[in-house]
């Protein structure tokens, strides 16, 4: 039996921010909201998808909104608790285990806090296998699950339990409640039976993000480089070295929209990069080519220590590498390209797998 | 035992219209709402506020919205119910009684539709004595009662539960839900009991709308105009008559806001008066000086007839005549007027009764 502990918080943290580079926000308020659970609480223990009974209640709790607003919107434990205790009441049955609904910054975490709250373990798997910005982003969403109840809370104390029709509108009417309620909630939706658990999930994410946080946190020795280390792990591309040179940043909708420009260094100096984020980013332009679009995962990074840099934490002058991940092969279906693929969020790019953009630039 | 049956509806359309020009929309909806209910469902028994028994079960249900929206939007029999089931199923109780939230336009009568399809009675009472624009403009919030519970329902099938901290964030976020579908939705808000009824119900004003209506739609003989009878009845003022020569309408956060220039005729040639409406009207000028202002009911009138016209079917042209009637003693206290009082709605003026007002214009 697996139990998260104090002290895995951190790696788990810091994998996430890997795997989410919005990372539904700043990953450090997660790690609080999980280490304070924790400590008041006791260890949450880990469950794989595979050890999930079929009738299991599964329920999916994370943070929605603006990763700008969040920082300055702290919850409180009630606050934490208040959506899953909606949600037990709305569908009438109690929640076996909690599931983040995307493995990503302060939404690894936030789920972790509301098991260690309710004394119920959390599922090592998420909907995303990666985060993404929008609530029918999920891998439920793909495989035709519809969630039939939302419940929101704020840290005012207001809860909304929405019955939306399907997902768009669920997204439409959670996104704008959020707003609302000052830009940033706590939901629960996609509540799922443990059967429903194992068809759908992307398993193994929560202990990937741990793995990740342990490799970028260990102590330095001359060999590899932990940014190496990683793309191995993860089967991804260094895609450009350099500096940040502009970022434009705005709130539109409830996202954290924007672009962010690097000039190359060292074997990419004359070279240029761009970034395209809502929350995540979501789009990698090299020297003004596409290099790397969403579903697959973009991570920025410190070019010295290899620590993920968020949307929201980057800043004018920063040095960093950027890195890409090829998508689950979930998101790379034309279902999972429609709905997260680079049309939905209006780039005017057909999807192209990561790794053919890649062989595509090196034969230039 | 008292009952509405189909050709009651016609003068409770009619006299609604009156108390509330704004109306909550388009009164024809809500009659044919009424209407086809009554005809499937059978007639509904009126309840007075002192028949009810102390532990009664309360639920107003209202339409919420921008008028100009709801013309386009007519809600389904299941659309019309679905909010008192989420209520219902959200606090545990059964609903013994329906009320109109308001006595105004398609609000008098949705509610006489739910309690049809339910085969409930309906209250002969509401919380505004009138219609106001917006949710906490109920005598509940006067009398430091909170809306618990609200719940909300579209055309389109999606329902939304709300448990607010307070009736302004009730009102933020049922009314920012309703935006979000499409601008018109049907609420349930304000559950409470017989003995709570009792206290905070202004009672009686659905038969009050009724015997408007019935007097505007009667035979015509040489005696009284319909209007001079209705001043009588409701011991209002005949403020202006004249044409109109200016309306300008916008939806603005929900509401339809904007003003309405009219040029004087008859005893009233050489002067102007501009009323300013949200939903209702709220503020009155004659030459520039208030005249009238909400808590205060201002009703426009079709000159010949003395039918209300609402704000939104006030056209260019139009030959009316402006009347104002005092508003019930509770709206007239120091919260009622900071609840629905000028400066609420932003307009320059601190209240002054209806009274007052004339009783100056006069001296002049």
């Amino acid at each position: 039996m697996r139990w998260l502990h104090e002290k895995d918080i951190e790696n788990i943290a810091i994998g996430a921010t890997v795997l989410g580079t919005g990372g539904g926000g700043d990953p450090y308020i997660g790690k609080m909201m999980a280490l304070s659970a924790i400590k008041k609480f006791g260890p949450v223990q880990v469950v794989s998808v595979d050890e999930l009974n079929e009738n299991d209640w599964v329920l999916p709790a994370s943070g929605m909104g603006s990763p700008s607003v969040l920082v300055e919107k702290i919850p409180s434990f009630e606050q934490l608790s208040a959506p899953l205790q909606a949600y037990e009441k709305a569908c009438g049955k109690k929640t076996d285990v909690v599931m983040p609904i995307e493995v990503g910054g302060v939404n690894s975490l936030i789920p972790v806090a509301v098991a260690a709250m309710n004394r119920i373990p959390i599922l090592d798997g998420d909907a995303m296998g990666r985060a993404f910005p929008e609530a029918q982003m999920v891998t439920f969403h793909l495989d035709g699950l519809k969630p039939k109840i939302v419940t929101i809370g704020d840290e005012q104390g207001n809860t909304v339990t929405i019955e939306p029709i399907d997902g768009f509108w669920s997204e439409k009417l959670a996104r704008n409640i959020t707003i609302s309620m000052g830009g940033s909630s706590i939901v629960c939706d996609y509540g799922i039976t443990g059967e429903q658990a194992q068809k759908s999930v992307i398993p193994g994410t929560l202990t990937l993000a741990q793995e990740i946080g342990a490799l970028l946190s260990q102590t330095r020795t001359a060999s590899t480089h932990p940014i190496e280390q990683m793309l191995r792990l993860l089967k991804g591309y260094r895609l450009f070295k350099g500096k940040a040179t502009h970022i434009e940043r705005g709130i539109q909708g409830g996202f954290t929209r924007g672009i962010a420009q690097f000039a190359g260094t060292d074997d990419f100096s004359q070279q240029a990069c761009t970034l395209h984020f809502q929350n995540e980013h979501l789009l990698a332009e090299l020297n003004g080519k596409p290099i790397a679009m969403t579903p697959d995962l973009i991570a920025v990074l410190d070019e010295e220590t290899g620590m993920p840099i968020t949307t929201e934490g980057l800043k004018y002058g920063a040095r960093v590498v950027v890195v890409a991940f090829p998508a689950h092969e979930k998101w790379r279906s034309p279902i999972g390209i429609e709905t997260a693929g680079p049309h939905y969020f209006q780039y005017p790019y057909d999807y192209q797998p990561l790794e053919s953009l890649v062989k595509e630039h090196a034969n230039k």
